[in-house]
């Protein structure tokens, strides 16, 4: 699953601004990223006249436009997705999901925060915060760094949620809901299916299985 | 599976005008169509100086812009992505998806033709060619409907594409790769995972079950 963290900060905070330094050290050490941006207001990004916008004017829910280079996609939603919708229905083939905002969701929150702007912090540990950028110290029990020292932050990251994405695992759904899988079940289900799996043509050596039941 | 059906036909033959009216037709039939615009020279559709914007500058591998009503997602490939690949990874929660183009692709297509404008059609029926919409009635074994004949279309795009989407399946992947199923080994697999699934605390109307094992 990739791990998804948010840069959060009030108004005016710097966390654009910040995004933009942390992506590129990110990305030479060899991680893809997504970012996700929270707009409330609704917002236009396709063109008058193009055919994917007359494509989305005619009634269509969902409009891509892929290229070899890039893909674009506009889809109507009935709410607001939580970043792990975002994360199941949308982001593939990244290393780590780094929102701007979401300070409601339940993702890991990293703040920031100039004392200029603003007396008081955004959020608690209560709310998951995990760390701190900011241009004095705080001591409310999270690591705190500097505005400019990007590669402290980006050690951070790295450390905590990058190592993690090695380690074999088992995820099961049933209608939806993730179900917690004790490790005698999680064995139990590893060792079967990998069985029946083996014993298909051409499967011997499955590195990653999916299966989908659908009544 | 979500069902892909390709709109194609040579440059000028109406295929966007076309589907601006298949659309309506559709969707008051209570349909969710997704469309894919397939875009061989590169296109913009993010806006200068925008906080996504920023983002991808900086070196995001994806960006997403998510409001209550709709979501934005532009993305980098490295290869120019296939119609089943874009569903795969990118489309959900509609009932059709209908490409624009994608002549080459393997998936069902109607060709749109007009006499003014074209001597041959684009097609096959070793292309996959499934219907005809033009101003003239060709033989050549597949469904033909004139231009205006929208709901003709709609009827045959219903009956063809969207009445299968109920029954019961199972999809197994094995390093990406679908496995294809005898009926033996699909019920074998369905019978013991369901039984499985079955025995655990909360778990016992399986109406969906998903599974990943990742080495």
């Amino acid at each position: 699953m990739i791990p998804i963290l948010s840069i959060v900060g009030k108004s005016d905070s710097g966390k654009t601004t910040f995004i933009e330094k942390l992506l590129p050290e990110l990305v030479r050490r060899g991680y893809r990223v997504a970012t996700v941006k929270h707009d409330v207001h609704g917002f236009e990004v396709d063109r008058e006249g193009k055919d994917s916008w007359r494509h989305k004017q005619a009634g269509a829910h969902t409009t891509v436009i892929s290229s070899p280079q890039k893909i674009a996609l506009i889809r109507d939603v009935e709410k607001d997705f939580t970043l792990t919708e975002l994360r199941e229905k949308l982001i593939q083939d990244v290393d780590l999901i780094l929102s701007e905002g979401y300070k409601n969701d339940v993702q890991p929150k990293i703040e920031i925060f100039r004392t200029e702007k603003h007396k008081e912090l955004l959020c608690t540990k209560e709310d998951n915060l995990v760390a701190i950028v900011s241009d004095k110290e705080f001591d409310v029990g999270v690591s705190c760094f500097f505005l400019d020292d990007v590669k402290g932050v980006a050690d951070f990251i790295e450390k905590k949620f990058l190592k993690s994405k090695k380690e074999e695992g088992v995820t099961l759904k049933v209608n939806g809901r993730t179900v917690p899988l004790k490790p005698f079940i999680r064995d139990f289900l590893l060792g079967s299916i990998k069985g029946m799996v083996r014993s298909l043509k051409g499967c011997e050596k499955p590195k990653k299985i999916e299966i989908q039941i659908e009544d």
